[in-house]
């Protein structure tokens, strides 16, 4: 079977296993205080045009999400999200558990907008005891989102400019960062993130490294103490070198860009041949992740070679299902989705 | 002004206030171990029928609410409950601060159906990789709702059975159980309410004490150690006879159930008269609160004598009001009113 | 048996029942937004002297302590306290369940020094990898300590100091803090405390009132948002009315340190019997709970008639109890006591 | 620098980095429900002697400690463990993050024993009041402890009766379990690990692994339901298969206790010129940390060419250093550290 249903299938890239092996039996100061960390703090810095940012490296997604959500927030404070976003669907409540409560509002592609988070606000502030329910303390969204969707830079700029007026920092949640920035539709470039966001992070997970993610801080008043919000939660490796060791690969060279646009490429490809099929989508996705709405008979063909997400029943002929490609995907395997798309 | 816009507006019950009065200097010991909590205890069990049980005394609804669900969840689990649920709307996360997701359902009358519970549960169940998301661990409802409707016997039975299906304690808030229980549409009673449920609680704030709330825990797999956590949540009154001295006169010569029944009685005149003068409903109460929708002439007229809430903006000439009564509502405040309607 | 054991034995002092029976059925709106707890609030400014101050009712001590402490800290900071302070000992790890540690220094005497604090915060910023650990993140204690011991103004204000140095917040848990306050070898005011301490509460529970403390918040960066802490740790009372007329009463007249000086003289007036006898006393409390150590006889003989706790066990033969006074201490029964100390 | 300052100065075991190496392009599906986590789950049982027994894989300590105790504790509900216990001191309040209060046990050794176990227990149960106080929920100890001793397989079989007698789960944090099995002082198998924890961990970090603890849960009572505190917590790893390619080859021709061996064998020889030249030791340690007190003139030389951690300040002259080998520690490196010890 060919795996298209995650972007995590694989390991990691070979220019990380050749580095993790080169450096196997050096000795290093542990967690995350070592030469290779600095280095890849370094690279980042310099991808984001900052100086002034702060730079951590996590393991997991919904580590470094619960991390840094709990480390923004008052206690009484929530955290707004499309209802879709992934710290309210897909982390067993992980936000919850540090005692905020995901303020969900309603999203058709996965994204939110400005005037959405505008109107929460006013709505809390205009309740009559607004102190009875919940504060909306931050913004969080996913560049791209869960649904493979990204945000136009006026549409980020309109977020920010809320949050400004209100005082909330936004979280840009990156898991799949590069393959939004990599998108033939972005307007945006990472620098940009890095002026949008308070704090956004860089997704290794799904995007070349065998795990990691690099959280990005760019408001100096939620910089101090993020070492302790990590090492409470969980996040701080005791061989830190190695989420150093892997950002610092992906950081040189633009690998992290090249090996992101290579699922794209393959993505598009994908996109074509369905379309050229007149199979609809349930949702217009420029990224890594295409939803193609198969009937049944279609279903069955495909899923005879291929691994895919079943992501939503349409109705009781259609189903619409997640294809996933990754800097790891083969052009050989996207050749042979293409054969079977075109045969269908 | 006179007022109606909540329940909570007077002190409490006369006869509440001479015991604490003849009381007040007498000694006893703390934290609800004294004999005016017995005393009150046994009352509740005998007006439940049932011996079996254990009662508590709390001393508000935010603060029982939270305790009792956090004594019943495990840490990955969330609580089922109507989108327009207490916990959900106006508790500023109090659930959430104890570490749980709020599993809200859609519900236009304030109630949730079995079959509802029954969905969310396959839907959990047929995840793929459910452990990513929060488990159903209970389900909370309110009797009555939150804008005043109560269920029937058979959709508590209905719920009671999908509960035991699936192993989940029922909680059943009780904030108003008075209203609701006097109301003439009531099939259920007290003893009833104590079988079905598994935990619920006998409102006192909103029905005659100065404030209290009796939470009854008929399960027993969930009567072990229940103390340790009021005293953690902050619920444990040193001067605990304070409770027990009021739920023992209201559950002495069946005054609660007496004075909720002049509350419904003082409901059913206003809410006859709006009907008289063809005024619309947001819902159908049976109960102490009333939703009629009132055009911005009448809104302006009835505003200039009497308090009551502005539930919710219908369009740009008609607003929902609450109009809300309860034991302590004066007969002749409400005359007034209804000549006031009258003459809209 | 008159009872000595603690000083909430009774209800609430005859003047604040009486304005409890003449307001009861007056209506007025909830969540304390009423005229009472407007006018105690700004009695207690003028008690302390300062109007720039917050003023905010809750029900009882575990939840003041709880909230105020969840409202101060970072997630990953704990809270300073002397070992014997009663949010280490006595409030079922309330302070832990809103996920902050409690650290907690030896004492011998109920208090802790300014230099104690220091070493530690010194202690945590040598550490090698300080994010390894939980950050000081405020003071915590007690005035009269757990075992009723009091600090001299000397002693806050270095301690004060320390906390300067290092921006910690510095909260008085003032449980009974007019006991402290009316003692005879206290050198410290209201308004000094008021100067010291960024967060304080006048203890009403056990002073006077049915229930009910008054936290006071001086410094401005903590008043923002603490009545959604309030509500969110179930402190907010729907008929707020209740703390405000209490607290509005206790500050007219000078009541509350009148009631308390009563408590304080009759304390020493057992103190003074005891030393009579030549009884230790495991500690030199000046205030209304005194600690004599009692031989097996001696207890026996007491504990026919009169109630009170037995605090430690000091040897095989000696037993150190607590003999609590209060507002309601009547006289004659500390006649009664005196005489039965006589004759040990 | 030759680096002795603890046990993950470098990456993983050579077969490990192999199998990483020859698995990297392979497709597996994620979150720990791959082939290689299905051999090394099985390996684990082999290896346990049971087939009971579930096992899952966490990525690293402080989040093993967390989600473990979290799963199993009721919320007013502590843990008992030593002073020096990592969850104690090192973790940053992780523990206290989740609600629960650490309750720690004096210790010198970095042991607890049967008695104090009992002894906090009974203490509790006669309180006047336990549900004032934190109830003892489970007891927690390291094999080997924080200092690298030991506990005999009497010394634990008393801890599990007194766990037995009180229903308390016993949890033992196996950070560095390989190097205290195979101890030569050390009396107990891993089968009978598993036989008297409730739940156990076997550490990867610290022996062999680039990362990695597996988690044994012995009790079915705490079986249902893990992988959603996993999830919860932030440790289900998206490539789950890293950490079963690793525990496989680990417990594949018992590399494990082979790799652990040797790590021994170093620090004996370490321990043993240390006695040789008469250095006094903090603590007899038969583990592969060792805690020898330096003179500051020994320390200032040794320091020229290797690290090590400054433990801990005996007096102005003299400071315990900790010396670590680990599976990776190279022979001629030890050579060179016995040299450096003979000429001191």
């Amino acid at each position: 079977m060919i795996q298209f249903q995650c972007d995590y299938n694989e390991g990691a890239h070979p220019l990380i296993i050749q580095r993790l092996v080169e450096s196997n039996m050096q000795q290093t100061i542990g967690y995350g205080e070592d030469s290779y960390c600095k280095e890849a703090i370094q690279l980042i810095k310099s991808a984001c045009q900052r100086e002034d940012i702060d730079v951590h490296f996590l393991v997991g997604g919904t580590q470094t999400n619960t991390t840094v959500i709990a480390h923004l927030l008052r206690p009484y404070q929530g955290v707004l999200t499309a209802s879709s976003g992934h710290i309210n669907v897909h982390e067993t409540g992980a936000i919850e558990s540090t005692g905020h409560k995901v303020l969900a509002l309603p999203s058709n592609d996965g994204k939110i907008t400005a005037t959405q988070i505008q109107e929460a606000i006013t709505a809390h502030l205009n309740e009559d005891g607004p102190e009875h329910m919940v504060q909306p303390g931050m913004v969080y969204l996913s560049f791209p989102t869960e649904v493979g969707t990204i945000y136009t830079y006026k549409e980020l700029q309109a977020i920010r400019n809320v949050c400004n007026l209100h005082d909330l920092p936004l979280f840009i949640d990156g898991a799949r960062l590069g393959y939004g920035l990599c998108s033939p539709e972005c307007d945006i470039t990472l620098p940009q993130i890095a002026q949008l966001a308070d704090v956004f992070y860089i997704g290794g997970t799904k995007v070349g490294a065998l795990f990691g993610e690099a959280v990005v801080i760019t408001n100096d008043r939620f910089q101090r103490d993020f070492r302790y919000s990590i090492k409470q939660h969980g996040g701080m490796l005791a061989k830190g070198r190695l989420l150093g060791i892997q950002f610092a690969t992906l950081f040189t060279n633009n690998q992290y860009f090249n090996i992101a646009s290579h699922a794209i490429d393959e993505a598009m490809r994908i996109k074509k041949a369905l379309k050229e099929k007149n199979i609809q989508f349930l949702i217009d996705s420029p990224t890594n992740q295409q939803f193609p709405i198969l009937n049944n008979k279609q279903l069955e063909i495909l899923s005879q070679d291929f691994l895919f997400s079943e992501w939503q029943r349409v109705d009781s002929q259609h189903t619409a299902i997640r294809i996933c490609t990754s800097w790891a995907t083969k052009g050989e395997n996207v050749d042979k989705l293409l054969r079977a798309i075109e045969q269908l």
